[in-house]
């Protein structure tokens, strides 16, 4: 099965020519999507401002899906969806406090998107979803890692892959999703980022509070590649393979307590978990990498945490 | 390492002697267990209502629970809190719309209690907890699954061992819970009741609404044993070994359509999870199986789906 994500592994999106123009804001980045003009990854624009993975879904599959991330808040955190069955300009908020967009046009404000029917893709890096999107379509938003990135660099503990230029690494694992009506069978796709034993506990301690974002990591240290079913932590299934400060593999690093794997939930989980349900009709997603940016901040989801 | 299960598989609490008075509702059953006249187990005690597993913190580790709730709420439904710090007789009710229980006192209202001192246990089986409650306890009330029994009993599905007149077997598996803060490296248990191939599609719709008392199931089939790290399905870690209906092993229908076995989330995860966390200070919770009664009832779950 060709799923959303192995795709873009092997055939990488054509990248716009144009220079990014200064996006300093969410609505920035929407705006400049909508007219086309930007049409690249939106990694590192609109600091401060959350990113999300888009899913859209025909209307009868919306409540199996709102459970699916009910049961699996850690790798599916549900930020907000359609206002209503086919609204494609407003949204329900699922963070306290935080009306997530306004002025927004879920079917042209993420750069990219992919388009499947009958599960089959059948447009991959498409500028809008105009045409597709019918009026039986609920978008669902789902968080982003990008959202705990940049507090863990202003603690003095950059992720690696954003200190070497490089995409985050990312795996499957056998972690099984808890089953939702017509998703079942699907397991958790985790993000990588190498720390220092030492540093463990104050990263846990940092992005505890990212709850909309994933939160703290569901595993680390050596022994958990295994635990996790991760064949070899140098072969990633999406994104760069991980290395060293002085680019060797990571796995050269095995069983030391200066570099472990540190392991996330991940965004791409959801999306595993759609292309695996088999689903009839039209369903559409954002392009990996080419995220919905929104006027929701970092600090509004650390606000609203459990504690 | 004796955890509290561990505890009441080898060593099971003495019964009471006397009869079980005629106690209808929650409130009937919280007030005979609070004058010490109904001491017993309260399976099939007040049809209707919801049964909660109870466990008791230090303040300081209320939060990281809460967090351990919100990340795996498939097998830690959080039902409830106490409304304050210290406060033993009024909760916070986290079921829309139902207030859980009012005339309520959470040290003596479960007819039996376990107490734990630096994770050691202390006493087994007593009657209150009114000498070791602190104005530094928090309790929380989670989500049974009898609460989707009755269900499945009304849709001529009832579930084995309340057919046979035993406990539902119980299962570690290796499936991960997802950490928070000193909750870490403890995995599912699960409940398992076996159903015909053909039955169980309509088990799963039966019981996905009560997503307050585990949802539908998490896995299912003969290959699902394995995929969970169960060692042999006869072989439970707590509650009866299941049987088929003429009281033969159950693993001896190993492969067959006819009977299947099907894993739900269990309440016993989150005791699972305390237990392993080492927490200092005194830990206290319901002796299992003798529950605490409230006056939420089945429907009031179904009610607060997320369709």
């Amino acid at each position: 099965m060709t799923t959303l994500a192995d795709k873009f592994s092997t055939e990488p999106l054509p990248r716009s020519q144009t220079l990014a123009p200064v996006l300093l804001t969410a609505q920035d980045v929407r705006l400049a999507a909508r007219a086309q003009t930007f049409t690249s990854p939106t990694s590192g624009l609109a600091p401060g401002y959350l990113q999300a993975n888009l899913i859209i879904l025909p209307s009868r599959y919306a409540s199996d899906f709102r459970l699916l991330c009910a049961r699996n808040p850690v790798p599916c955190p549900l930020i907000a969806e359609s206002a209503s069955t086919g609204c494609f300009n407003a949204v329900k908020s699922y963070i306290p406090g935080s009306p997530v967009a306004s002025n927004l046009d879920i079917r042209c404000d993420a750069p990219r998107y992919m388009v499947y029917r009958d599960s089959q893709l059948v447009k991959a890096g498409c500028l809008d979803i105009i045409d597709e999107w019918s009026d039986d379509h609920v978008a669902f938003l789902i968080g982003c890692s990008f959202g705990f990135e940049s507090a863990l660099a202003a603690a003095g503990l950059p992720p690696r892959h954003t200190v070497m230029g490089k995409n985050v690494p990312m795996y499957r694992t056998n972690v099984p999703m808890c089953p939702a009506g017509v998703f079942s069978g699907s397991t958790y796709v985790v993000s990588m980022r190498p720390y220092k034993a030492c540093d463990i506990e104050k990263v846990r301690r940092i992005t505890r509070g990212y709850n909309a974002t994933h939160g703290e990591p569901i595993a680390w240290g050596w022994d958990a590649v295994a635990k996790l079913g991760i064949g070899s932590i140098d072969q990633v299934q999406w994104g760069d393979a991980p290395v060293t400060l002085d680019g060797r593999p990571l796995g050269e690093m095995s069983g030391s307590e200066e570099e472990l794997p540190v392991f996330w939930g991940c965004g791409v989980t959801p999306q595993e978990a759609v292309m695996r349900a088999n689903l009839e009709g039209i369903v559409m997603g954002h392009a990996p990498g080419y995220m919905l940016v929104i006027d929701s901040q970092d600090d509004d989801i650390v606000k609203a945490t459990y504690t």
